[in-house]
């Protein structure tokens, strides 16, 4: 290794002396390096992250996922065929942010994603399409438009495609931190799927996915993650459904006007689903509009239905269906929507809220310039 | 007050003497009480409730609570039309075990409950009718077969039976434990129900009551009570048709052979409904029987539907419809069933899960001989 | 058992007539309460216990204990030479406050106490002497002037005398708690005691009465008792003498002006030392008084030094040196004092915490009239 | 920002085609990266740092840090004399670790670091000298031999040396942590330190550096980090010697034979002292060896007293009074010693503990060959 440390020239540092260059060529030597000569990025009076805010777009992603199906197979290596979201401020290394990866996967009609497990936490959201099962420590569950399923760290899982059209869906995970701090596993199962039925629904849901009831038979546990395998559109369409009735009636429930939003949870704790991930589901009203939002932590967000101007920081984009946009940590947020907008929303901030890290900041929407681009 | 402590004639007392009787009466002027005296009861090797297992019957309950809805009003005072089941061992007091109160409760055609609350924790449990609606911090909450309704400690509540029938129901509280405990306070509210309307499901129901789904809007509170208002018939009854389903299908789930049981929970936490009450229901498959069970701590079961054979301790008894049953601690039970049994529960688990104290002994069945009463 | 219900006389109740005694009837042979007869006492508006507030004093104590100490053997039947205060309102039971009991307990010079174990949360506090060793799970604890010793439940426990001085001391256990919830368990284990050497510090204190430190060996378990066996009066005293100390400077630290006071906690959870009973030591400087303060749940009070004034609602007292008092539930408390005092206090507090149940009111300080008793 | 894809040429790759190559260059423009061009390093089968165990000799560290002491003046921009240990996988940026910074900091006679904060968490250990106060949030506190000091996020620092000597001691932090995770925030505070007094022990210490007992003033809060500012060393020593007495007595206490260690912890939970650092302090009786030990997570020593040999991985090195050395995650390490060894260990085990990522494994010890570097 080679470290060069170099004199600077600026008021608050050290005259330049054959004494202070001897003084600095001993540092190298000894791979040390002085805090005075690093300037400013270290500890930042607030997070400048390197991400930047950044949109993808569905109609440009879902042809290139296609065009990988006809060229690339599945399978070889336990890999997949998923194509990741690099923002364009992390070098060309393929994460959406500096803790979260994002990727659209691709499956063809009858193929076969192979089992494998590892510490990272993983999930899939549906935009569109269905015909997948994804079969979860030996649970098949089918995939469906507008469903939330997850992966947690250290459960085997693969996919299959039953159907004879291909799916395609968004992974999110969270590969980056995992890697920064060093504490990936990794193991291959099976080659195939271990259990090839499709039922509707998966056993983990018939324990699981009754509101407000537990098993007895594992009634004392708190898992770290959530035991349940899907969480289905309908119901969260109906609990986005009955906060925006709620507000209508002149009762409390939505997050700010026109603006419902429901998280999911892990039942046994009443938690995130993950340690380190947390998965919300946002509805604008038509005409509604946020106020700006800093959080510490980043986010994807992907668009399910309708459409809306999203401002992040200095950027202004207008997103409908499938598109994916990023917001750096403490980037302000700001959403509107004439038509009414419906958000699919991941975030790393459960592992800000547990090392008590997280500060969020809500200030009144300044949401008026700005050209979409 | 007056002590008497009395020279016990016992190998293991002192003898008695002029001395030891002078002794003993300047212990009763000051108020004490010598240890040795107390033999036994103070600290038994294992818990020997006063409390008897007994039960009641719905055929003779009803019709008692339909005459009190003839003779009595409701209304005065604050009170309620509620008759208690007093356990045969706690010397006529109107409690069904050491810690809790079950009750019966009549509401005539167009009758209200007026509002009130309390620090006891509170809950209905609906074996049969509907009609009448329970108005909980002004939000109403229809009641219907089936259902379990809570009002956690210090929420305002009252009914109303908006129907041209009678309603009858039970009530759980753990008035007993509050009144040991010296932990009592309570206000009354309005004269009727602050809010007449009767929509199909409360509000709560409709921010709360989704599977794995909590509002954004307070998705970081940790509740000491659950925020579901109710649990629906048609929820609980899935959950248990799909552990029997899983059952068969070859798939972990129920408790053991042929029992499937869920808890109702608090979704902000996993835990218990209210901090001193746990509530589950339990269905036995036609042809099954269960291990002799002992917990510390007290249960009262309600049979939903079905008939079978309950065994707790020395006491069989044959229960259907209606039929109410308590378990005092640590007595076993056993339940068996020819035609398939429902039942819902309640008891006084989560004090013990919290102090500390909690134990539990499953011992082989030794469920045959015995004659039903 | 006989129910025997009485129609009554008063505005808020129906009518008397041979209908309604026909049903009064019919709830008696059915073991069934009526709520609307019940007048009051079963939900009052705020805690009125049957406890009341009550001192015994130490002159008269201790000499009644010496008289037993010449007329009791101890050991028999796994008992102790303990005299338990029977609190005035609880009918001649020997319990301190409906939850609580207190003891002095005797031990005679070589006298033993054989080992037992019991699920009952026990502790020692010492006001004078010394020269008894407690074995608690087969490690001797020294017991001296000052010193709070704990004895969780389910530990094995013993005490020997190993001077030529006898030795009395303070036991505090959850007896009546444990009893009204059915929860109690007793072993009894062998008759002398497990280890007869007599270190100056146990082996808890060894490896967990360091501050801030815990073994790496166990560090990772979150225990329910504190596993720190002794507490020992040097650090009791300098940790209030430094609260004095941080008032006269003006900084932080006192509960109110001229009060300082420590909570004994479990140091694998920064919380209660066991998990029915708190403990505290409180310290007012000379001149000081305190503001009036009622909570839910009930305290006993041992005088360690000094003298004061205690007012307990109506009740009025000069206490000094050993003396002993009860505040009930939510009675206010109010302490003054001329010459300073020191007082060890102990409380059923955390198991109202831990159900949610808590309260607590602080009024100004009220106390001037009243002629100490 | 640029991406390239290359076309990868191994068996488990698709064919090089034309159509391949456009795909990439589609993908290119879209700022997508597909998964199968990435080989292994994304998921590897165990956790593969780029940190590599290295060690930084003290004897050559402190004369480094006193030249810069003569060339570097401090207090310019509220920077610090501090220079990091750069390890040497990690491409010449001044972090010990993934995660941590260390660092020596040197003060001259008489001289002061300015006031600030910042969410990093910070700590000092102190392996030799003394006459340096550093002033936490208002609260000087002497900085002396084998002293643990505390600095959580967010709270003001600075330090004043009042002696007239130098004084140089060792800083820790989780500045690549949160630079990774864009959660860092920084204020500056006053140019001096806001108090100038020295006392002996600061008010944080004598408020809640009593064993087991905390102030009733602020009994209930749980606190994300201790309220010990500082943790002096003849606590830490003196249960290390009580630890390694208990083992010569044959009792439980130790880690391993001949291996005592002690975990800094926060009294108001019983955890960490910080939400991400976790900081112990380790001491081998002469003649003792560990098993290997390999954990998730990363961790920096330094010698305090002795000598001994350390394995991490394939290194090996003596190491003596004030060496430093770097363990990074899943690498084995052993520590041996003839004379002896005291060690102060500080780690990020906590990230993976609260977001369950955390795995350990211990190994028989193959401690053998392998020559001293």
């Amino acid at each position: 290794m080679t470290i060069t440390i170099t004199a600077i020239d600026a008021p608050d540092q050290p005259d330049r002396t054959p004494e202070l260059d001897a003084l600095y060529r001993g540092f190298e030597s000894e791979l040390l390096v002085p805090l005075w000569t690093e300037i400013g990025e270290l500890m930042p009076m607030q997070p400048t992250s390197k991400a930047q805010p950044h949109t993808w777009r569905w109609d440009t992603l879902l042809p290139l996922a296609q065009r990988a199906g006809d060229l690339v197979p599945v399978g070889r290596g336990g890999e997949r065929r998923a194509i990741a979201l690099a923002n364009p401020g992390l070098g060309g290394a393929p994460y959406a942010t500096p803790t979260l990866w994002a990727a659209i996967q691709y499956l063809a009609p009858r193929e076969n994603a192979p089992e494998r497990r590892h510490t990272q936490n993983a999930f899939r959201f549906v935009v569109e399409g269905e015909g997948v099962w994804t079969v979860v420590d030996g649970d098949p569950v089918a995939m469906r438009r507008g469903d939330f399923l997850l992966t947690p760290g250290w459960q085997f899982h693969g996919h299959h495609n039953v159907s004879d059209a291909p799916m395609a869906w968004i992974d999110g995970l969270d590969i980056l931190f995992v890697h920064n701090t060093d504490s990936a596993f990794f193991e291959f199962g099976p080659e195939g799927v271990s259990d090839q039925r499709t039922p509707a629904r998966s056993r983990a849901e018939r324990l699981w996915a009754h509101p407000g009831l537990r098993p007895v038979s594992s009634a004392s546990a708190q898992a770290p993650s959530s035991p349940i395998a899907a969480y289905r559109w309908e119901h969260t369409d109906r609990a986005l459904a009955d906060q925006l009735a709620l507000e209508s009636e002149g009762h409390p429930g939505v997050v700010e006007p026109g603006h419902a939003a429901v998280r999911f949870t892990n039942p046994t704790t009443g938690g995130d689903v993950m340690p380190t991930i947390r998965a919300e589901f946002h509805r604008l009203r038509a005409g509604a509009d946020t106020a700006a939002r800093r959080e510490v932590g980043s986010s994807v967000f992907q668009v399910f239905e309708g459409s809306g101007q999203v401002r992040v920081g200095d950027h202004v984009w207008t997103v409908g269906h499938g598109d994916l946009f990023v917001v750096p940590s403490w980037q302000p947020l700001t959403l509107a929507t004439d038509a009414g907008l419906d958000l699919f929303r991941f975030s790393d901030t459960p592992i800000f809220e547990r090392l008590h890290q997280s500060r969020a900041l809500v200030e009144p929407n300044n949401y008026v310039e700005g050209t979409p681009q």
